[in-house]
């Protein structure tokens, strides 16, 4: 593992115990020796879950055995590993997915269709799945409450392990909602980015789960990018045990839900904004504010246009508020955009207005804000109301060398 | 002006004159002192034009007179100007190519109509047209056949001018097509990419010649990228000046132009490579052919989604034939492709085919093949009979310090 992001959070959160979610993390070598590398959460009876997942054409086998699996809705346990994504495998892969749910569906007491399973690291390579079901045995007599272990143990490339909870009320009771997340390369969902599994003890149906969690997602870990590269392997799943006692939850407009949403919404954000602070070779965090655009989906499609741009993000890289190549990126997006009418504004400062640089607008607080870790742009597009935000990271030399060297 | 691309073309071609065609080079001062920076070339009288522009929303004050002097199929002159792309610059844009055409129909004596106008550059700055039409005077007592000095007065961060000709038959008689490109960075053509300008004395009608350039260009500049962006200045202008004396040619499939067509698209991709290997950064030139595409625009939009990747891009610059990111690559194209009948050929050797690794293939000659210059990729995505080749540069170091201080 490199160096710690720069734009790493100062400590992993002290996420609480979740009723109905036990957890434990384990070293099985599956592509290192010594790295934990294999997750299993056991998750009580009755839990429902909801999932989104990559549109990749290319998907890992997993992939299919999650979309299968989550038919029926419910779910008891979840098995994550590092090192091998178990993609474009064939047959055999396939075959490893099954034998590792079969084994988790023993050791928890479960059918093996209540089973989650997802993988990540290299593309291409037999997974040694007998490292995982030979440790998942022992996994299942160590459960607790470990959730940066259980962090740790799905990270790759990353530099530090994701979590963030947030607590909240249904009615009067109180929940909790807590996840982790990994990613780092290969990050512009499509659907859903890499890795991102967040429990809640809250009883939740899937009929009101799986919309809650589409809608975040959008607003979430489909609004980030790192290198416009997407996994094989994007999986988020939102699991809610049903511990909690509180009032029946029929529809996603109930009342006392609406805090539940909004909690949901942070901690989801919180996950994707820090797999962005983890970018690879990532020294500036961006922040991307688009308006007048023809409707909040153009507004994301021009977001992540700019957000993408090699350009924008070395010259952000080089401390440059090299603008025009952020009207480039805009132009380049496919949505309508205005040309005369665009604005551009760079930490606050407007220095484009009308299709025109602001003539006389001062220099020095936007290369003071570009010298920063945290880069604030906004774009209008001149066309209507549409809105949205996105975040992404610098394109740096650290980017290259850790991916001109990962496999070899 | 950097080292000379390693993949850079032995010599400048010979290009020879073309009847109808004079041409003067001079140095300005648009941004640089002593850099060559502005062409001027007269063509003769009756001079049919044909163009490909961007596709961008936001495209320079150029373009858009181009697409208007287009509309009447003539041309007498052309002014290109290197160091400001004259882009995002409101109405003061639109101004400065008003100027810049009116100066240039007085030298040359014509409509002002009939003048094209390109500027290539950074982005968002006024540009200083007074530089160029007080220049124009004096280029227009010089016209010759430099055609060195034009390939050199229209670059930015190029590090050599990039030419190419062919002489070709239409009937018993001998005409010539050459050209000049400009690119480097912000190469993802969208309809053509940055600036090519092609010559030839053969007497095709606009009607001809429009329908040609627009199926060449998307063999060439259309299935080439550097680096995803595109550019607010893309322009291909195809110019014949009809000083040729064979038999009238009034349709595309009109047999005397077999040849001259097939000598078109080798002028166009012989440019359109030029720019590949003059990728900001590019160590290595990367041909791509997809195969079993639904057609053979998905298979397009599949090759540039494994040329664009900046994962696969630096394994290419790491010596590394990790065909896990081609995998990933294609997967997220959008296009159908069949994960389970997908095989990756590199340097001619098959490594992955019905969707998984060949097992035990030979990874010596393929190690030796990623150390080359020049790297083939065949993929077959398993779907129909699509097919596609595109070509791109690898991601290295020199991309990133290129343009992490290209403005400031």
């Amino acid at each position: 593992m490199t160096d710690i992001s720069p734009l790493a959070p100062e400590s992993f959160p002290d996420i609480p115990s979740i009723p109905g979610v036990q957890m434990a993390a384990g070293a099985c070598g599956v592509r290192y020796s010594g790295k934990l590398d294999v997750l299993l959460v056991k998750l009580a009876e009755g839990t429902e879950v909801a999932g989104v997942f990559t549109k990749s054409q290319t998907a890992a086998a997993p992939i299919d055995w999650c979309k299968q699996s989550l038919s029926n809705g419910k779910a008891r346990a979840l098995v994550v590993n590092s090192g091998n994504a178990n993609a474009f495998n064939g047959v055999a892969g396939i075959a490893s997915v099954e034998r590792t749910a079969n084994q988790a569906s023993e050791v928890v007491s479960c059918a093996s269709e209540d089973v989650f399973i997802a993988s990540t690291g290299v593309i291409g390579e037999a997974l040694p799945d007998n490292k995982i079901t030979d440790a998942l045995s022992g996994l299942s007599e160590n459960l607790g409450t470990d959730w940066q272990a259980a962090g740790d143990a799905i990270c790759t490339t990353d530099t530090y392990a994701k979590g963030a909870f947030r607590k909240v009320k249904i009615g009067e009771t109180e929940v909790t909602i807590g996840g982790i997340a990994k990613g780092s390369g290969m990050i512009a969902p499509d659907m859903a980015t890499m890795l991102a599994f967040v429990f809640t003890d809250a009883a939740i149906p899937q009929s009101v789960l799986q919309p809650l969690l589409s809608k975040s997602a959008d607003k979430s870990f489909n609004s980030i990018t790192v290198d416009s590269d997407t996994s094989t392997s994007d999986t988020v799943l939102l699991f809610a045990t049903g511990q909690a006692e509180h009032q029946a939850i029929v529809s996603a407009v109930d009342a006392p839900l609406q805090d539940f949403k909004v909690a949901l919404d942070e901690v989801m954000l919180d996950l994707a904004q820090q797999v962005v602070r983890d970018g690879e070779g990532a020294t500036k965090f961006v922040e991307i504010k688009v308006s007048g655009a023809a409707d909040d989906k153009a507004a994301r499609t021009i977001g992540l246009a700019i957000a993408n741009s090699p350009l924008v993000k070395t010259a952000i890289a080089g401390e440059d508020a090299n603008w025009g190549r952020i009207v480039m990126a805009v132009g380049k997006s496919g949505e309508k955009a205005d040309r005369d009418k665009m604005g551009i504004s760079i930490g606050g400062v407007e220095i484009a207005a009308t299709g025109q640089a602001v003539e006389g607008y001062d220099e020095a607080p936007v290369a003071d804000h570009m010298k920063g870790q945290e880069i604030d742009i906004a774009v209008d597009v001149g066309i209507g109301q549409g809105e949205a935000t996105v975040w992404t990271c610098d394109l740096t030399h650290g980017y290259i060398t850790i991916n001109a060297d990962y496999r070899t």
